[in-house]
């Protein structure tokens, strides 16, 4: 090895201007995402193959987004002036992540003529899982009850818990509104140290006047299902399989399909006219508790997903292409299986030492080229396809999983 | 669109230091290829999938390579001076073209361990046509007779090609041994104006004394067909699936497959043993003529090849990954395929102006970020999977060929 020899291994500094002119298949091409993580890194790779000249605003050009392009911007996504950079240049932009601030994406678009999808109010109701929830009953989608914690002016929320739990004869869940995801924001009640830790501080009348968590009864399910949706600009929807997943510590682990569910058809109208009556455009992740009869949504992500990351190879177009496919307002493709059975598992770091690995002869490998490993860290990913129908391709890409030291399994 | 609005759009100046240490699966992970097209550019692609830091050698950041990553140097693949920079940092070489002066990267490489595959003892070997059809026929594997154009110490060209002709009792194809692909640097004897053009200056005592053509019969055959097979450093061999292809004007313009041969099974036997032989590391193409009894062995290119775009979607590993996984000396995982029938089309540009499309609903396509069109050049390619086994893939390519405008149909 020779890289402790290097001596002039600073990136070529290019100043330059893209061409205004720059077009694919005759239409302008340069398109912006926001934010620089795996989704991004994804975004960007199938955008290049689709002829796009994807833009990535992020943190550092060493993020897994930022070591796949020419075209980066290093900045803030929640800054306004960074965010404007990315948006001068851009004819549309997507999005990585639903937490950016609204106001800093109207205030950076002011006077620009780029198009955002979904839209900053929407993605801003959409990020909320108060709103989100609305948003779903409206469409007779299936959810869980719930209600806004503080809301009832109770100022002793340990007694509003307990009237809660009595009212729906179930434990809660109590989940922040905004920010959470991988668990993260996720706390149950009654009897874990951690529900009430994390709720010491938030008691007192600045929580109760900004209400920022939602409650719902802890539900019974089979299991936990998921499924990637997408809607283009010219109003068509398609969907792909509905798959099964499982967690490690509320973090999606592995995935497999496809599977169905009796409740899927029906269910699958009613997330397309939901699409429809939000104008939404993109790909979706939807998260549903199987109760045996029915798919309850527990939630939903509005944007490229872990769950969909078997697209890749399993389908005959991913759900990064999808998305980009939405934006344009392109005719959309019907997403056909390659193999009749796939799974995909996350290499989630266990702590903070490398993941290593022997090439693996098993499956495709996609790694994220994150530098750090930190415990839960999503690291990349495994996809193997099975010539059976039965879930062997699961079976395998765990016993794959196994030899990889560093990951949880 | 706001394109012609910006202002600050130098892309961001990045003064860093890889860090030594930078690896991936605990192995290090930053890697080199030489050229910057649109080979190089899915060599990228497919490395940072893998997890490899792959680092371009090129002329141009806005190159169909460059656009694809933020590891990017500026420079000539031919330069020795330039060539070291991007061996300083790598572990190991990857070639988009076997065109690099072997006494270039010997004196590149002097006094570093960076591995090159193939050794460029090797590869200058490969590159030049009479060395090549040797090793060929060392290896026992069919091609057409040929000679060495002046080797016989015949003054007169026209002569010589006289005479040949009439020994073989064929019209003949001259080809130039090195640099020459995609019909560039191939003539026909007798009767073109072409043939004659091209070899009136090189006539005469310096042509003589240094032959820079072969001669073969034209062969006649039924088809053309190709394959890609693959060496690991391990030693271990696998073979993609045989498929036909078609050309206008000597350039690729469809691969269709999975298609078979009575003589493929033991060819590639012998494939696999001249690999061995000559200790060859990565992915070859084969292009092959079918005689109908025999597959005559046209040509081979010691890279990731055109003829192997189609592995992209049909098969569960492609040809670039299979191409690291030889390097880094993986065990080889055999390319299974996706769906029963598979075609690809390239986007070869008419003329100057721009080739512009409808975002495709059929097929999958790959934009090679080339800023000018010219005409016959590789713009990009579209794959099309089928449900069939009869070529249905090939016909859907096509007509979706027609709906882009200004591309060779």
């Amino acid at each position: 090895m020779v890289l402790g020899m290097k001596t002039d291994l600073s990136r070529t500094t290019v100043s330059k201007t893209k061409a205004p002119t720059s077009t694919t298949g005759g239409r302008p091409n340069t398109v912006g995402i926001l934010g620089d993580g795996q989704l991004s890194r994804m975004l960007v790779q199938q955008g290049q193959r689709l002829g796009l000249n994807p833009w990535v605003l992020g943190s550092s050009p060493d993020s897994p987004a930022g070591q796949v392009t020419g075209a980066f911007l290093q900045g803030n996504i929640q800054n306004s002036k960074d965010i404007r950079r990315l948006f001068r240049m851009s004819s549309l932009i997507a999005f990585e992540s639903e937490f950016v601030a609204k106001t800093a994406l109207i205030e950076a678009r002011r006077g620009l003529r780029t198009q955002i999808f979904p839209s900053p109010v929407l993605m801003d109701k959409l990020a909320d899982r108060w709103s989100q929830k609305k948003l779903l009953v409206a469409a007779d989608l299936p959810v869980a009850p719930f209600a806004l914690l503080g809301a009832s002016g109770e100022l002793d929320l340990q007694q509003e818990l307990q009237r809660l739990s009595q009212t729906l004869k179930r434990p809660l869940v109590i989940k922040q509104r905004k920010f959470g995801y991988d668990g993260y924001g996720t706390f149950y009640w009654p009897n874990t140290k951690k529900t009430q830790t994390a709720f010491s501080h938030a008691l007192g009348p600045a929580f109760i006047k900004n209400p920022g968590y939602i409650v719902e009864p802890l539900v019974q399910f089979r299991r936990e299902m998921a499924v990637m949706v997408a809607r283009s600009r010219n109003g068509e929807c398609i969907a792909y399989p509905l798959v099964e997943w499982g967690s490690h510590q509320s973090k999606c682990l592995w995935v497999k399909g496809p599977t169905d569910h009796p409740a899927w058809k029906p269910t699958k109208l009613k997330i397309f006219s939901f699409l429809s009556q939000i104008k939404y455009v993109g790909v979706m992740a939807f998260e549903f508790f199987d109760t045996g009869k029915n798919l309850l949504v527990n939630e939903i992500a509005p944007r490229v997903h872990n769950s969909g990351h078997y697209t890749l190879e399993a389908c005959q177009i991913d759900q990064f292409t999808m998305h980009w496919l939405c934006l344009l307002g392109a005719k959309l493709p019907q997403p056909r299986l390659t193999a009749p059975d796939f799974a995909m598992v996350n290499l989630l770091s266990r702590g903070n030492a490398p993941v290593r690995w022997q090439w693996p002869t098993v499956g495709q490998l996609h790694w994220y080229g994150k530098t750090q490993s930190r415990p839960g860290r999503k690291m990349g990913h495994l996809t193997v396809l099975g010539t059976d129908s039965a879930g062997g391709a699961l079976k395998k890409a765990r016993e794959s999983l196994k030899k990889i030291k560093g990951v949880i399994v």
